[in-house]
């Protein structure tokens, strides 16, 4: 009840604040028999990593993922797969002056509200360091997704108001790690980069949006009422840190067109395929997967974390001034790309695996 | 696990097709000694309802619920609440001619798909006839968060192109219902109903962005990982049929402003209260509601039926020509406004129950 | 949370008390293509029903369930099938009396305290009619069961001291519905009858035993933590008002055994199968089944309802003397007998859904 | 789905194989503000370890948890607690020759069906190994339950044919530690040693009961219908491994009582309380904890793992002939205490929970 597990079929549950013994989690509900490339796990991870490029914060983690169950002989075999992620860099002193202080949208006022009680240092269980349990569990999604050949490929869209004004089919995503913004567009990415760095020396940060395209989806997942497959999307991406909207298809734009100039028309394609020859919905119809491209946007606000001087109120409610300080990231999309993906991958599995009995 | 069910500890469990014998729902964690004003109830769902006015589908359900337990000499006794609203009103004929046609951006070819059988009559399942369920749960919900002041308001922001551009705060949330369109805008309104009427004529659909404002609601609602409060609000409203997107405080725009000027700042307030200046947050911090005013806008499609005539294909793939007939809604916002507060209820309630246990 | 749904895959949720409106539920989960066989489920709610025979209450129901959704052509759609059963037979009148008092051995004390408000009126919430929707769902079970040739049948064992002291092995289970007592012993079956009457003659409530034996099932069903397949036949069985105790397999008696004696052996047979020679697991190892037969016993303690003077006190504490009157069975075990095989179908259907994930 | 976790608001979820890097889990729901005494959860958990006598097996694992989140300057905070106890002492080579055996009555033939692969050293998964993390879950509920000074008691009642023939009532639990068998009976315990030694001598293994009491648990606990107290704590205790049956209260020898000497009188005591006369309702009534103690009894088979050669067939189906070696427990009993009262804190502190929102 306490929100710290995603999915019904494929699960993900995690624990872990920044600054404890280690972060963690358990995949439960993984069929038996994947087998499980501990390499390309940690390389998920490795894109998330702090400290991976003058973009990001320079706080160093090792991020090193340590599996204790659940795999035997390079396979899965069908229970629980343990992980943990040990902290290994946690400069504890950093925070000691925040311990009554309430940071500007950050979450210290509501969870000490909510809990009474909250450890203050570096975010706590309210750090973003969470999400690297999430590309663990992710990782996992994506070797079972590969089976079916399904792929999910997500890049920076905009940082600010810099932004790639391409369809997604135009893009070649063979790009988006050639350069550290993970913009998949020379020219943009360069941008991009700029301002950020413009960002950091001004002790100021940036939002931005991120795009994610899944590929191959088999038609039929999804549930129609409340599970639809976007609704879980949806859920999936608001619930990561600094994370303000999400659209699917022709989204916020496409409230203004016309139902005759929305509709996607269905036609068989020359192998026989039923396919649309728009692709307005992104994929998805009455909640399920068409056998389309499943594309979407996700808004990220500007970190929070910031180098300037800030009021703010104290435990007590007294006014206080926070000083910038520690290590934070001028703009989190570049690390945020794996993070979406990772979780579009642990829906995809969910509904793949809930999807098996559909039908007699 | 196929979806039909929403919360976790005040749940809404739904069923029905449209042309079967009724629909209905059975609400589950209401806690016991809510006093359950059933005309409230029935006037949340005459918001609802088709052919209230001329901008809505002509056809006629009374949509008359019907109470079968969980309620005692006018009171909520802690067993579900179970309900049917019977279907009245189903002219099965109006839609044979669709027992093999997949509509254009209609469900019927992934239910065909994904299920191998479907009631092709009108829409089945999939018809947003479900949603009057969301309308009873929601209404039960309201009159739980009623107990805590806890007030909802939603209203249509712009069908197509024309919008209300005002802040909420500028907003007479007395004015929704004063028009058909329940924009609060006299003026704008006008243009609203115009643009509706026009498409009417024209034989097709607009669609638009509501806009929500939830009010009192304590600090403390959402928990802190997968569960946070906005991604249930997002997945709550991605779910109702033709959303497109969700945006909740600074939204997309936000992404364009820098930390510096995001930032919500904290105070104490007269009151004593601790506050923040501004509310970019959208009253949701880590997850969890600060006690500001929670705000979003959800994004519809312009409506799948249409009434001109559209290319499709057939079940066995062979080429058809769908005409436009029966009753159809030229734009579903105006009757989509409760069903955005109810799906927001359902929400707040759930998360107003599970947050009972945070502390010892 | 409150715990009026069953199953995690397959799923029933069920609401009524039995002097509301109807009772009803929905079942959801239940794969699309399966043949409803409306005949049949009515002939299991018959064998549930009062007033079937002279040994249960005279009480006349006629319990006709009324699907409303989640059916076409006579087949499941794959969404949740809503039914309804009316309470048609609902003499409030008879309750009155117990507004205030609190029954010995029943819940009316219980609900009091837990809702603070309680539907007095033949037990609401409480009362044992509310199986007669495990029972429907049950139905829906055994027909998806009946596609993988799944059999269960329960009978009743003992009644009071009088036992059937056969093994399952030497009982033709044919014989179980030829007789109002549905033991499958002509003679024992006289003796209970004998017994009943008896019990009733004296204003008395009589207990006993009832035996399952579920047949064909599988090899892999049941998860091997906390979801053993017994786990959740215990559960289940433990679940209908009345019953105290749950064995399975060698049970209580064969806490007696050694080691030596108690494991079953494994060996090849004729056609190439591996089984066990002896079978004192039950059919489940390790929680997941074997492939043998599934059997074991569930405990009902004599009703609470006699017609005999009782001492208790009221809702005040004041002391009274309750008058049996009303309606009653002086045993519930004949007619408990098709609730115990609904249960056990509930369970074997979940698990048999849920395992179609445990391998890639 | 995969059924490794336990509890819907109080949650426990594990992870591990007996031959892994370490079992582990995560507690989830436990409110911030309990004192985590971690002496207390050590002692807890040594009072289940292996080699703590001459009556258990002489395996020596240390099985220290370690919590890594969730907890700090000593309380709970609301976070998911995570912990792993590292397997340090795994003789990976005792078990290489149970590659391809099926040990009768073990879980390696479901397992391998179930999974089509399976870690076999030492019983993997389904190694009562993983009874360590319901130790460790249980201890954490402990703590929550002593907040409500609710106690649990449990104790060995018969070993084979050896029993201890008291009402619980006459029993002074403090004697249950006093002696290595834990019956809280110097004679009793005392034959119970010899049998057991007698068993381990012969290479074999027992059997028995252990009887559980539940003190001070409030009235109002446990849900109707599907999920009553009583249903919970039997699915508690089948799923622990070697667990045949369950019975509360009166239970299977209850069944040959009438009406009218089963039913529990209501009175008022002195205090004026409403408590019952007689507790064959074991403490609950409809589902729902009355105020009266709890207690019920859990049949345990014989440990399957005996010192005697057996026969058997392996995965092709050859016949085989299985040596006994390695390291194994006569008689789990003595150990299997903790673990009842461990589930047994799991549910009573989930219903605890879930009880907050039964009233407005």
């Amino acid at each position: 009840m306490t929100g710290n597990s995603f999915g019904k079929t494929f699960t993900l549950t995690t624990f872990g604040e920044s600054h404890g013994g280690a972060i963690g989690g358990i995949i439960d509900g993984c069929p038996a028999g994947i087998e499980i490339d501990l390499e390309f796990i940690q390389a998920e991870l490795d894109r998330r990593k702090p400290g991976q490029s003058k973009l990001t914060t320079q706080r160093k983690e090792s991020d090193e993922v340590q599996f204790l169950s659940g795999i035997f002989e390079g396979k899965s075999i069908g229970t629980p797969i343990g992980f943990i992620i040990p902290n290994t860099n946690t400069k504890s002193k950093d925070y000691s002056h925040l311990e009554k202080a309430f940071r500007p949208s950050h979450a210290d006022f509501t969870f000490s509200e909510k809990f009474g009680i909250r450890d203050y240092r570096g975010g706590g269980r309210s750090s973003a360091r969470e999400t690297a349990c999430r590309v663990v569990g992710g990782a996992i999604a994506k070797l079972l997704l590969a089976h079916h050949k399904i792929q999910i490929n997500a890049f920076v869209k905009s940082i600010s108001s810099i932004s790639l004004d391409k369809n997604y089919q135009e893009i070649d995503f063979l790009l988006i790690e050639s350069n550290e913004v993970r913009c998949p567009d020379k020219e943009v990415a360069e941008l991009m980069i700029k301002a950020i760095e413009n960002a950091k020396k001004a002790g100021d940060s940036l939002g931005g949006i991120i795009s994610c395209v899944i590929q191959n989806v088999p038609v039929g997942l999804g549930e129609p009422v409340f599970d639809k497959l976007h609704a879980d999307l949806a859920k999936a991406m608001i619930s990561i840190n600094a994370v303000k909207g999400f659209e699917i298809g022709s989204g916020f734009e496409g409230t203004k067109l016309k139902g005759s100039e929305h509709n996607d028309e269905f036609y068989k394609d020359s192998s026989g395929k039923i396919s649309t020859k728009t692709n307005n919905s992104g994929g998805v119809q009455g909640g399920i997967s068409n056998g389309e491209d499943i594309f979407f946007n996700v808004a990220f606000k500007p970190t929070a974390t910031i180098m300037k001087s800030q009021k703010s109120v104290d435990k007590e409610g007294n006014e206080i001034e926070l000083e910038g300080k520690g290590r934070h990231d001028p703009c989190v999309l570049p690390r945020a790309v794996p993070i979406v993906e990772a979780m579009s991958a642990l829906v995809i599995a969910d509904h793949l695996l809930r999807n098996k009995t559909s039908k007699i």
